[in-house]
């Protein structure tokens, strides 16, 4: 553990044990580095970090102060206290900084979510774009439509068999890849203060979503092999307010995990119950190493509780930032409005690239080939791991997508992993920007998207050298 | 005035008139509408506008009450009430079938502020999303960088001789069309709750993204030879705590004012003395009618107090959606940051295609030409209405841009002019959404970046003879 957080845990334990009670002001930053002995930015670190965590805040030209619960939380009345706590999503500098390095192009993409190009009909989509902005030169060049090309919509309303979930081009709203879709969500169906609860680990991107809506997050386990953990959901939500659950039912960022479709059914009705609306991710269900695409989890909500937000970036073509949300009933006007209000219609020759492409080539062999090459890739690179990665580290077992959620034993640190792993040119994302409370401090994300090279190899072997560096 | 709006204005000269106090519950919409004997539905247009406009509020299962005043604004203390309120912005149905209507395919584009493609390089455009496509078909099919393209951020930052004012490609953040970055600038400048200056009349989709994003707005009056009332603006910040100005210094929309510069450096200077941002809206600049496009307010900011949003949405490509914001000093990164959040790097062939017109293009000659055909069919359309419109019309004298703001006598109501117009297959945009407290009833934006077309001449007789039905 670094210094910053251990003096972090140091101050938490102090609060929970009422040493520093609610309202309180904590030494200032000169007083604590004077009584600890460690630098003014070791102390203004740890206090950024407990700020994050919704344990103290700053006030202005005052100093910090232990956070008083209620305005943390709001337990509903007679309920016993216990387990998660709602903080303020808040964002780190890890954070940011690994979403930084994700785009990079000088650093071998083992960390961010990639599927390498050669996966993706790459070709045909760039002879389908130089078609319709031939074709289509004064189309292409006007305002687009609030909801996105007709001929769009009409291509992805066509899958709902396979979704299971009947819905017509009329529910498509196209957004500005899947990122926008799940910003557009959570912006109809939260205001400022509300709570949403989201899985833990889950995708940084969220953490970021929420933060800088002035939303707050509760945690809620998933489990490797089953996603969300629905007892603890029940309990949170006999406890709090509880707005949205942003939820990534197949093959979650970073587990790869599925929820089983009784629990999948099990979340509507508590959905129902409680009043909460669902925002599904799902941007990695083609991605299924089965035959087919499992369903939506929308296929079992009978009342426009669920909108799905997924994108064209996983399958076909990342560069292009081609996303759509399925949105019914009440949902559907209102998203509409918003993302006029956000950035207008969105772009329109992508949008009939990819039209054209799904008209025109066989999308569905395409996907069969990916699933399978993803399928080997992750036994290879499990085998790989097996053999060259020290023995005592554990991974998880996807069901589709091309993420492994990596866990180390608590002595290492995958933080100061990403940071040498950069200096090697390499990405890999450390466990803690997959939490608000920057736990999974010995977990990594490992990206096999790409294609069984020796320079995939040997980034995976650097990996492995910087582990046992750390020993 | 409508019947709902007659009946809006008797509440709020009670509410005046201290009848109705704040705090107290006005008559139920079933009472007033048998008190007045009106139908519900009218009751309910006026409260509805009312909460609109920050005089009432609804509360469930309640019923509305007078708005308290200290829920509505913050004064400063020991200043003298008076002039403009703030009201928290609120979008009402007309703007959004107006936002609708703008797009339609269907209707001839009277109102909305498109530049028609015969304007526009159209071709040599599509010639270049053809040639980036099939050259870079690997790169465009990969996940963007944060800020966007280097080669479109150079061009962008290459024409800053032009703008008056230095920055480097690093201050450039490529954004999904002006909107988008709009929406960002005020996303980092302001948090929930707080207040945005605007001018009025403003641009409509301001008044939707100040209101997605739970903000105030204090609307400041705009004068049509100088833009934004100086006096009113620095009594306004006397009173209230602003900490955004939103403003089109050249060719604001819908007036084509322009800011003087002495009033420029008088607003930089307000901002530096009140410690508010401003955010620029740059996007008519460009289509001056001089031979030059005038600096940017940023130019005369020594000190980051501006940040510029624009687009090539006027002057080269509606449907690329490719806008940018120059943001210096502590903006930048938190801008870039929030970009990451809210949709990711934008797309690759666009930026790309743009880049590459502008590099093998002679872009200064299309925006001179481009400028003298805006200022003949101003002066032709201008010609036109005075033949054919009726006598006691008045019209701005725009110094750039495509928009004629349009004011008919006060018997008029445009917002029926607007429906009228929609059945004969034409748009034109009623006055009342460019104002939070739908003011400007008897006024219309006509745009005139059309082509000199019958069509162009036969809508506007249309609308000539809608308004003569009106007599």
């Amino acid at each position: 553990m670094s210094l910053y957080s251990e003096i972090a845990s140091k101050i938490v334990k102090k609060i929970d044990l009422g040493q520093y009670r609610p309202g309180e002001k904590i030494p200032s930053v000169r007083q604590m580095s004077q009584k600890l002995d460690v630098s003014i930015s070791t102390v203004l670190m740890a206090y950024d970090l407990l700020e994050g965590q919704g344990y103290i805040e700053a006030r202005p030209q005052s100093g910090y102060f232990v956070r008083s619960r209620s305005t943390v939380a709001s337990p509903k009345p007679g309920k016993s206290k216990g387990a998660p706590i709602v903080v303020p999503a808040s964002s780190t500098e890890v954070i940011y900084n690994v979403i930084r390095s994700c785009g990079s192009r000088e650093l071998y993409p083992l960390g961010a979510a990639v599927i390498h190009h050669d996966f993706l009909p790459t070709e045909s989509l760039s002879k389908a774009l130089a078609h319709v902005s031939r074709r289509h030169a004064q189309e292409i060049n006007r305002y687009g439509q609030g909801i996105g090309r007709i001929e769009l919509r009409e291509q992805i309303s066509k899958r709902s068999l396979d979704y299971g979930c009947e819905f017509s081009p009329e529910d498509v709203i196209i957004t500005n890849g899947c990122m926008e879709a799940v910003y557009l969500s959570l912006l109809s169906t939260t205001k400022h203060g509300d709570t949403v609860a989201i899985e833990t680990p889950t995708y940084f991107g969220f953490i970021e979503a929420i933060h800088s809506l002035g939303l707050k997050a509760i945690e809620i386990p998933s489990l490797h092999d089953a996603g969300i953990d629905l007892e603890q959901l029940e309990s949170a939500l006999d406890k709090f307010e509880i707005k949205a659950l942003l939820l990534c039912p197949n093959f979650s960022n970073p587990t790869g995990s599925q929820v089983p479709i009784e629990n999948q059914k099990r979340i509507i009705s508590l959905s129902s119950k409680h009043g909460f609306v669902i925002i599904e991710d799902d941007i990695f269900a083609e991605l299924s190493y089965q035959d087919k695409r499992p369903k939506l989890l929308k296929s079992f909500d009978p009342d426009h509780r669920v909108i799905t937000c997924s994108s064209f970036s996983k399958t076909l073509a990342p560069g292009f930032r081609v996303g759509w949300i399925i949105a019914t009933g009440p949902w559907k006007e209102k998203i509409e409005r918003l993302k006029s209000s956000l950035s207008g219609a969105a772009q329109t020759s992508t949008q009939l690239a990819i039209a054209y492409y799904l008209q025109h080539s066989n999308y569905e062999k395409h996907l069969r080939r990916l699933r399978q090459q993803l399928k080997i890739n992750l036994e290879r690179t499990s085998d790989f791991l097996i053999k060259h990665f020290p023995q005592n580290i554990k991974f998880s077992q996807p069901k589709g997508g091309s993420l492994l959620w990596v866990e180390l034993p608590t002595k290492y640190d995958t933080v100061k992993l990403h940071h040498d792993a950069l200096a090697k040119k390499i990405s890999v994302i450390p466990g803690v920007v997959f939490s608000i409370s920057q736990k999974y401090r010995n977990y990594m994300r490992i990206n096999f998207g790409n294609t069984w090279s020796d320079d995939y190899q040997k980034s995976l072997l650097t990996i492995a050298e910087l582990i046992r560096f750390q020993e």
